[in-house]
């Protein structure tokens, strides 16, 4: 993908660099107004819409006014370099990157979703240079803050499908071929918003020059409130994955047919919800939800002739998940099959349990001694990319320990405890 | 409303009325490729929108190449008229509209509906004044041809909204407060389409001289496939509503809440969903659907905050309605309670049990000896009109049975039956 429409945003943000120097809540201030959802509440910036585009535009801005060095790579990663002198100080052309120190989030929210989700990571890191500059650090590595698209897999049905690209971890021909709801490819909706996806897929030269990823995100839940603790190290992401149930039916009139001629998708789509409510309740600390559902036609009094169904299902054990998923997917063939309906599951994503990098941990331990560690079942960015290389989170305290809600908040002084923590884990990172 | 933005269409059929002279099905085959609907299959018209407007047109240029008087009265409604000589026959400025018989039915569809569900009964009506023509009938009262806007309710969720706002059945002010979905009122999608609504309302004046509606529809059923004849008479529609229950959560991250600690409105509504089922298959005869549901916000990774649902039921016995509604509610009353979740009913329409007049259908039995008396589970604009006027309705055999449909269909030589049966019914009732 090309980055031009990224950077070549009409915000300029110099004015502003003073203003939120080392701030992020500031700086957080600052995209308040953008992709709010009047319908849902909150924010819907999906990937590559104008809001989304905006905040890229916003990062690109402020990175650029920090005096970092912004591209995007052909996944549609933004990567802002705070770049250090080459090994003979000899005014060489072009930096080296290796060994680079990454640090970021992502800009894309859920619908109706709330502004610390991926921008505070993205504003931390921002902030985080700042402190960094003015505590008078100078880096041995360079850093670079990245901006990944499509984390939360609300367009495409892909959760983190920018580092799952980088990574390799979803076959290019697959994306070329995702639609969002209005039936457009990836690739149409990728042109439009100025990028070229002809060259998206694995890129293991630039993840090969990575030595470290940190995350800073919002926690999702409330281990943070309940340890009476400002900032938090992740421990391990658990197991999570999302199935598309299509139902089929026979769609008819809902006053002229009887009930017992009915193939209602509906119904079975019922007792699918049921199951996964059931089926995840079961199993100690599973995790199964349907959040979104699609009635085809959609008219008060028709009879449905066809439903899409996703199905959210998460565990600490990669087992336990796939377990429920065949116990629901049995259940909804049974309400199928009495129904007089099909059914078809695609599985959209899977991600095993992913345990970050100990050893990187340890080293953030040794730096943030006070911080606890936390397990969390919601999926990043440094989830998918720790298969790949070494990789480590820090959370938030998030008072309502709501997420991809509005009701998700941070306090100011946990926003600024963040990034002194980021930073300080930067610090040792770039100069040990 | 004016009518100015219906009869205006550029259309110029003209030339066209030679070929469709009596013929249902090629006017039917010139609209087939209006509104399609490539994401459901079928077709997509709803009131005022671009297709349903072009429908108008349509049926406008088609009326006035026929030499009939087309205007839109301040209910939305089209009235093309056949008008007879004053009583003097003395060349008076205007003609007497008074002791009218009525024929014709709506243009507006389902999301994804078939093309003879209204269209039909419009068509037929053009079809049939060509036949009473050629037979050289000479009659002693006026007929119109009648066009009812928002007969599904699609838009608006009140069926037959035009019909109903002639007759006095619903206020005006609930109707310029209805919103559709992208959240525009009424009123403002009327003037979107060049119409202005502030006139909306009961026309007893109007009603008062008319002496007889016949609609002519597509069966939506197997009544007459099962009896093997080609049209039947209307016996009764029986009594239906549709409500709207809307349930609210509390909407969180689909991963990080455990399932102790939700409020999901989707599970509430599965327990809506499945008692409908129950509670209509409990009783003889009844129907109970949902065939429209909204998840807010709607992403798979999120719990959602609410979710719309909207009830359709319908039983011969109004008070068995009425029952079933209250049985479905008090179910979901009791799974919100169980889910922490708030729900808020309201009858969006209610529509008591329908005979026609018996008057008027002996007559048109005496015409059509062999057509047989079907009942019927769909609502019709003849049947919010049978309170207020003489009305009677004419099926013609749908060989699937299915409407609200793309499978909704009617053979060649059953719609010719039908405008013949429809012309032999208005000759009668023109001219004795």
């Amino acid at each position: 993908m090309s980055g031009a429409a990224v950077v070549t945003g009409e915000i300029d943000l110099a004015a502003s660099v003073t203003g939120t120097r080392g701030d992020a809540n500031a700086l957080l201030a600052e995209i308040e107004g953008i992709g709010l959802d009047p319908d849902r509440g909150g924010y819907t910036r999906p990937v590559f819409s104008p809001a989304e585009l905006r905040l890229r535009s916003w990062f690109a801005a402020h990175a650029a006014a920090r005096g970092l060095t912004v591209d995007t790579d052909r996944n549609g990663v933004i990567w802002a370099w705070w770049d250090v002198p080459g090994p003979s100080d000899s005014g060489a052309p072009a930096p080296v990157r290796r060994d680079v120190i990454v640090t970021g989030s992502h800009l894309d929210s859920v619908p109706g979703g709330g502004n610390f989700d991926g921008p505070l990571g993205v504003a931390s890191a921002l902030a985080a240079v700042d402190l960094l500059r003015d505590r008078g650090v100078r880096p041995v590595r360079p850093l670079a803050v990245a901006v990944f698209p499509e984390e939360e897999g609300s367009r495409f049905g892909i959760a983190c499908l920018g580092s799952r690209l980088l990574a390799g971890a979803v076959a290019p021909e697959r994306v070329h071929a995702l639609v969002d709801d209005s039936g457009s490819t990836f690739d149409e909706v990728a042109a439009g918003a100025g990028f070229d996806a002809s060259g998206i897929g694995p890129d293991p030269d630039r993840l090969g020059d990575i030595s470290a990823f940190v995350e800073l995100h919002v926690e999702q839940g409330r281990g943070l409130v309940d340890l009476d603790q400002p900032v938090a190290l992740a421990g391990a992401i658990i197991a999570h994955g999302r199935w598309h149930l299509r139902i089929e039916g026979r769609g008819d009139h809902a006053g002229a047919t009887r009930m017992a001629d009915r193939s209602d998708p509906v119904v079975v789509a019922s007792e699918a919800i049921r199951s996964v409510r059931q089926r995840a309740l079961a199993v100690d600390d599973a995790r199964g939800t349907v959040g979104r559902i699609k009635v085809v036609p959609g008219g008060t009094n028709v009879i449905a002739s066809a439903v899409d169904l996703w199905i959210d299902v998460r565990h600490r054990s990669e087992e336990q998940v796939h377990l429920i998923v065949e116990q629901v997917v049995a259940d909804a063939r049974r309400a199928a099959e009495a129904e007089d309906c099909t059914l078809a599951v695609t599985e959209q994503s899977f991600s095993p349990t992913v345990s970050f990098d100990p050893e990187l941990r340890d080293r953030m331990q040794a730096v943030l001694p006070g911080a606890p560690v936390l397990d969390t079942g919601a999926g990043h960015d440094a989830g998918v990319l720790a298969s790949s290389i070494s990789t480590g989170m820090l959370f938030v305290r998030n008072p309502s320990g709501a997420s991809h809600t509005p009701a998700e908040s941070a306090e100011p002084a946990d926003v600024a405890a963040g990034v002194d923590a980021l930073a300080d884990v930067l610090e040792h990172l770039l100069t040990r």
